[in-house]
């Protein structure tokens, strides 16, 4: 899994981020706080679990459908950065 | 916050199972598992929380937008199905 | 319907540009235009559709779940506005 | 444009049945139909959406990152499957 070993440190801190996001839902619920609060919380995090997917797909197609090493057209370099666009803005 | 707390017991279990889902992406992704099986991972992390949200907007919206005791019309119970309906199509 | 009846001039302006998005989509499609062209054209169209149906929920929420001249506490039209929030962040 | 063009006429039939969507909720809106109706009139053309959305993704997959003709390793084809299993659920 070269892409996410080579970004590991990276990747995981998001991960621990979203961690510490979900143990602040876990606590606020405990505790009784706001509703609006939690709502706004879980709105959060799901954007840090889309920033993560985003970026996962990101190294998978650079990495396992693109392979470097191995012969690659500039065109298709170039359609994969247009995929990767169009699926920042679904992920945003 | 009286829709959370009534159902803190069953909301609190579904925000640690998300806790869970996310320790599993973490160890994974430490351990440098299959990119495949992270990208599965976080795709079923993702659907928890928007079933826990959900599920929230359903409190907020039957205990807070809405309040029990409070006169409401019969139409009112069911517009606030109608959008739980929509509501849960977004978020399944 | 008295709020989309309200707004119906807005809301079938949005309508009808949502129609032009998908009658470019088909335009570019049918010339066969470029694919990244594509892409952007329906996530651009995706947006408006999210767009339009942030505002049906919010005139469904204001004016059906809540009812203007229907006694209504502070706190529910609070509570209302604080869903919203959370819809907008999501239909963004 | 390689791939729309080889699935031009289902692409076709998709944005035009998306856009009989679209005038249809612009029919119902314009009558003062339900709002429930429109929700969910408008919940199933963003679903129509996600599913074209897909399709292209996979088309600009398969036919534009990766190159028919060029040599492409097994692990890239199976690589690439993987990502469009992530992509439909995100996109169901």
């Amino acid at each position: 899994m070269s892409h996410t070993t080579k970004n590991k440190g990276k990747m995981l801190s998001r991960v621990r981020r979203i961690k510490g996001q979900v143990e602040a839902i876990e606590r606020v619920l405990d505790g009784e706080g706001e509703c609006e609060e939690i709502l706004q919380l879980v709105a959060s995090c799901r954007g840090a679990l889309n920033g993560l997917m985003a970026e996962l797909i990101e190294g998978h197609l650079k990495f396992h459908v693109l392979v470097p090493g191995q012969m690659t057209l500039p065109s298709q370099l170039e359609a994969a950065d247009e995929l990767m666009a169009v699926v920042k803005r679904y992920f945003n």
